[in-house]
């Protein structure tokens, strides 16, 4: 799949199926991770791997909208080291960046997935096992879509603000 | 170019030819960043296109590697709420998503590019001309290579910590 087409055709898939996800798709998924670029090639982030499926029942109440992992075939937790003020800034757009390699890598192999956002640090920090110096602020779940129309569905009228709205020329 | 391959190939480019960046090729750049998925779709983000040289050689000043600015052919500068706390961490995992849309949309079109972080927000609202409830933390900078090689040259090895040691299963 062409790089651009993913871009613009990846859409948030929140239902699985039951198709198993290869270990060699994984690990193209982990390595989309890995491979991303990071502020002064820090690679601050670690990757836990989540499949059991107790465990990401589990996961599933680390916030609000995270329900979705309890069904997901895999659930990658990015860890990141606990940082404050710019650095941790520069940690979460790193972060950012390895989420959406890693989200376009699944794309391009039919693999849909969903970020969930982390409400609840302390039962997250126990149930991925952290050591006190890392967190854990976002998961992603992966896996085939249960409605497979969702790979080719075209984008929804409206979902994103026009470019005049969003680009501004040299100053606010 | 297939997403793999840009995700796996891309590198960060400093230097940059006098070769002008196309309005189409901008365009979906912008577009790139603008159909990124973000926490409950809310968009945060603006995009800032600085194309003036005088501007831009202004803008190298924001940041202690923040200098390639100055010879950029187009930068792009990530505007976003002044958010704190969750909020803010939310901000800038779903601003780096957009950059590495962005990164990746415009390695398939040749064109390479490198973030920019914000050490100077005084220097940088003003220059951008942002609002008192906005800031920018990241800008990056876009060109044609100087070196037309560092399209294709291969992965520096040992640029990347190896899987075995990003990747943990179940728990940390």
């Amino acid at each position: 799949m062409e790089t651009w087409q993913a871009i613009n055709t990846v859409r948030v898939v929140r239902k699985f199926s039951d198709e198993p996800i290869t270990d060699e798709h994984l690990d193209r998924i982990l390595n989309a991770g890995r491979r991303t670029g990071s502020s002064k090639n820090d690679q601050h982030w670690a990757f836990i791997v989540c499949r059991d499926r107790e465990h990401l029942r589990e996961l599933a109440a680390v916030g609000d909208y995270a329900r979705h992992l309890a069904g997901a075939t895999v659930a990658i937790a990015l860890v990141t080291p606990n940082a404050t003020g710019h650095y941790n800034n520069s940690v979460m757009w790193d972060c950012g960046r390895a989420a959406q390699n890693m989200v376009l890598a699944a794309w391009e192999l039919g693999i849909g997935s969903v970020p969930a956002t982390v409400y609840d640090h302390a039962l997250t920090s126990r149930l991925l096992g952290l050591p006190d110096d890392r967190r854990c602020d976002f998961l992603l779940s992966f896996g085939y879509p249960a409605d497979p129309a969702k790979l080719t569905a075209p984008n929804r009228a409206g979902g994103r603000v026009p470019l005049s709205e969003v680009v501004h020329e040299e100053r606010w």
